[in-house]
C-alpha cells in the first residue's frame, strides 16, 4: 500500500464536516477503494471554539488557511470556505505554488480566476480538482471532461441552482408572488447571504462558465455570460406559461455556434413534459449533448451535506488513486479565448401582454409582429377584465433583434397597456 | 508531448466502425485533451473484404484476433467482436498476458469471467475498462466507480435493455399483444441473433452483475441474479397497470441487505409520473444511491453506433491519459463472494387474476390473501364479460413467501378461472 494521502481541510461548515464525517466513517472503504489510507492533517476555519458536533482535537488547528495550505503534512489542500478572492483565492494560490493539489468547492473562484490558477497548477504538475462546484452531488464534471472525452461538445444545459427551482415550482404550486416566496426561501436558510448570488443567476452563471470551459476548450468566461435572475418572472407567467403546457425554469445554455460562443442564464418557458419541465424544488439536472453520445441527462441533488461532501470525496479519492488531469480537462495553454457569439440563433418565444379594450387592438399587435417578420404559432385571449386583457403568443421561431424591434413598437402604440414580457422558449 | 497510445481493434461492425470514424474525425481534439496522438495499428474482423464505408487500408489486418492482441505495436486492445467465450475471451486473456491494456464492450464476458480476468489484469498492473458494456452511452461505470467513490452505495437500479423497453412502450402505446410487437422488434432489427439475451432479461443482467460488483465489493455473480423476461408480459396487465397508474418495465435491481445481496432483473410496475416510468422506448435509465449521494439518476441513449463508440472512446481516453484503476475500482483480491439475500425484501404486489361469475367468489379471495396476512392496499374488479370477472389487486408490502403460499391457496379454489399474474411492485 501506498503511503497515506494528507488532507487539510479549510472551511468547516456544513460540506467541510460532511467531508470530516465520511474520512471518519468510511476509513476502510476508501482506503479498500483507492489503495492507500486517507488521513487529516490540520483543519482550519474562523471560528474555533463552535461546537461542531464532532471533536477536531485529533487534527492540527491552522488560524491561518494558507498556513495550513503549505503544511508539510498536507498533500492535498481542501478549500471550503468559498469566495472568489480573499482567503480562499489567497490559499488555493499558496497550495499550488507549495506544490499541493487543491480539492475545492468554489465555483465563484474557478468561474472568475480559473485559467490563472490552472496555469499554476499545470505549471508545478499538480490538479485542482472541482466536482462540489457544479450541480452538487452529480458527477457532471467528470462525465464530461472524461466520460465524454470522445465527442465534439454540442450543447451543455442545465438548472443548477435549487434555490431558483424550489422559488420557481413553489411559486407554481402555492400560487404566491415571487416576493412572499422568496421570503419563505430565506425564513428556510435556502438563500446566500448575498440573495442576489442565488436569484441574481450569478450563482448558477458561475457554474455555467466551468461546464461551458471544459465542454468547448475555452478560457473560462463568466463575463461572456448573458445572465438574467429570477427576480421579474411573475406569477402571472408562471400561471400563462402553464397554461400553454411550459413552466419556467432558471436555465443554463452553452452553445457553440458559428457566429461564436452561446452562454446565458436566465428564466425560459420548457415544455411541462420534458425532463428540465418536470423537475421540482432543490433537484438540479444537466443535460450534455454531443455529436457521438447524442443526449445525456443527469439528475441529483445539487446541494446539501452529503450530496456535496460526495462530490468533494470522489475528487480527493481520484487524487488518491493517481488519477490527474489539466483542470479544465485539457492544459490551460490551448484554452482559447471564448468568442461571445454576436447574435443569438433564433428561438421561438412566449409573450404576454395586456391589450385595452379598443376596437383593433389585436389587429395592431398582430400587425407588429408581422412587420416583424414574427410568425404566430399559438395565441390566446383572455376575458376582459378591468378594461384589460390578457394575451399571450407562442411565436415561431425568431431572433432576439426581430423580437426587440417589435416590443418597441408595440409600447409605442396606444394599445398596450403594460410592458410587454418576453421569454425564450427552449426545447430540451 | 507523450508517445502515441497504438490501438489495435478486434470487430468491425456498428460499435468497431464507430471507433474508427470517432479516430479519425477528432484526430487533434483527442490529442489536445489526452496530450497524445491516439492511432490505430491493426484491425480484425471476420470478413476483411466487406465493404465498411470507410477504407481500412493504413491499419495491418489480422485474421486471427489473438494475433492482434499480442502485436508489439499494440498498447490497448480493443474488443468489440462480442461473447463471453471464443475468440472474444481467448484474445482479451491473450492480451493481458502480453501486457496490454483492454478496452471492450462485452457485459457477458465481464459478467461471467470479470473476476478471473481482473486477476490476470491486476497482476501485471494493466487495466480492463468497459464503459460501454452498461448502459450505453451513459457514463454510469465512472459515475459509480470515481464519481461516487465516497458513497458506501446502498441501492443500485435501471431499466437497461433498451429492446426490452421499446417493446413494453410499443405495446401500451399501440394496444398490440407481445408476439406482435416482438415481430416488429425483430423485423426492424432491434433483436440480439439470440432474442432471448434481449427479451429473456440476460443481456440486462449481465449489466446489473457488473453494476453490483462495483457498487457492493463483490465478485461479479451473473448467476445469483434472479431473472424473468418479459415475454409473459401481457397486454393486458400492461393496461391494468396503467389504470391503476403504473407502468411495466424490466427493472434491475441490486441492493445489500442484512440478509445478503439482493440482485433481480424482472418485469415491475413502477409509478407512471416516476423518471423510469417515464422512460420512452430504447432510452436507458440507471439510477445510483449512496449514503452521502442520496440519489442520481443517469439517462441517455443505450445502444447505437455514436454513443457505444461515445462509451469506448471515454475508455480509451482515459488510458491515454494515465487514468488506472483496478477492474471493478477495489483489488480483485479484495472482491468478497457475493452472498445472494436468502429472502428478498417485501414490497408491495400487483395481482391480477379471473374470478368466475360465482356468490362469493371475491370473499374467497380475500379470505384467502387475509390468511396469508397480505393487506390489500387498491382492489378493481371489472364488468363481467363471458362469466369471467378481472380482479386487480395491489397489496401493501408483503413477503414473496406469503405471496406464493396465497397464490397456490388461490389455484386451490373453484372461482379463479386462471393462473394469477403477480407483479412486484417498486417505488423509485
Amino acid at each position: 500500500m501506498t503511503s497515506p494521502l494528507r488532507l487539510g481541510i479549510a472551511g468547516l461548515g456544513t460540506v467541510g464536516m460532511g467531508v470530516v464525517k465520511i474520512l471518519r466513517s468510511q476509513t476502510d472503504l476508501l482506503a479498500t477503494r483507492t489503495g492507500r489510507q486517507i488521513t487529516i492533517s490540520a483543519v482550519s476555519a474562523r471560528d474555533k471554539t463552535r461546537d461542531r458536533g464532532i471533536s477536531l482535537a485529533g487534527y492540527a488547528w491552522e488560524t491561518d488557511p494558507v498556513a495550513l495550505a503549505v503544511r508539510d503534512d498536507v498533500d492535498v489542500f481542501v478549500e471550503l470556505m468559498g469566495g472568489s478572492e480573499g482567503p480562499a483565492r489567497t490559499a488555493t494560490e499558496a497550495a499550488l505554488a507549495a506544490g499541493k493539489d487543491v480539492v475545492t468547492a468554489n465555483k465563484a473562484l474557478l468561474a472568475l480566476h480559473g485559467q490563472e490558477l490552472a496555469e499554476k497548477a499545470e505549471a508545478t504538475g499538480r490538479s485542482i480538482r472541482f466536482e462540489a462546484a457544479v450541480a452538487g452531488g452529480i458527477p457532471v464534471i467528470k462525465s464530461l471532461m472524461e466520460g465524454l472525452a470522445g465527442n465534439n461538445i454540442t450543447r451543455v444545459m442545465g438548472v443548477m441552482n435549487g434555490t431558483c427551482n424550489y422559488i420557481l415550482t413553489r411559486m407554481e404550486h402555492s400560487g404566491l408572488p415571487y416576493e412572499d416566496v422568496f421570503k419563505e426561501a430565506d425564513a428556510l436558510g435556502y438563500l446566500e447571504a448575498d440573495p442576489t448570488l442565488d436569484v441574481g443567476g450569478i450563482d448558477a452563471g458561475h457554474k455555467l462558465a466551468i461546464l461551458s470551459a471544459i465542454a468547448f476548450g475555452t478560457r473560462p468566461d463568466f463575463d461572456g455570460i448573458e445572465i438574467e435572475g429570477i427576480d421579474r418572472v411573475s406569477i402571472d407567467d408562471i400561471r400563462a406559461a402553464a397554461d400553454m403546457g411550459f413552466r419556467i425554469k432558471l436555465l443554463g445554455v452553452a452553445q457553440k455556434t458559428g457566429r461564436g460562443l452561446v452562454q446565458r442564464m436566465q428564466p425560459c418557458l420548457v415544455p411541462a413534459a420534458s425532463p428540465i419541465g418536470q423537475l421540482e424544488g432543490g433537484t438540479n439536472m444537466v443535460v450534455l449533448e454531443g455529436d457521438a453520445v447524442e443526449q445525456i441527462v443527469l439528475r441529483g441533488p445539487g446541494a446539501g451535506q452529503g450530496p456535496t461532501a460526495s462530490a468533494v470525496m470522489g475528487d480527493i479519492c481520484d487524487i488518491a488513486r493517481g488519477l490527474r488531469l489539466p483542470v479544465f480537462g485539457q492544459p490551460a495553454a490551448t484554452l482559447e479565448a471564448a468568442q461571445p457569439a454576436i447574435s443569438a440563433l433564433p428561438a421561438p418565444f412566449y409573450l404576454r401582454m395586456s391589450l385595452l379594450d379598443k376596437p383593433g387592438a389585436l389587429a395592431k399587435v398582430t400587425a407588429i409582429l408581422g412587420n416583424s417578420e414574427i410568425s404566430i404559432d399559438r395565441m390566446r385571449q383572455y376575458g376582459h377584465a378591468d378594461g384589460s386583457a390578457p394575451v399571450l403568443i407562442v411565436t415561431h421561431k425568431t431572433t432576439r433583434t426581430a423580437l426587440n424591434e417589435a416590443l418597441k413598437a408595440l409600447a409605442a402604440t396606444d394599445v398596450v397597456s403594460t410592458q410587454p414580457v418576453a421569454l425564450r422558449i427552449e426545447h430540451v
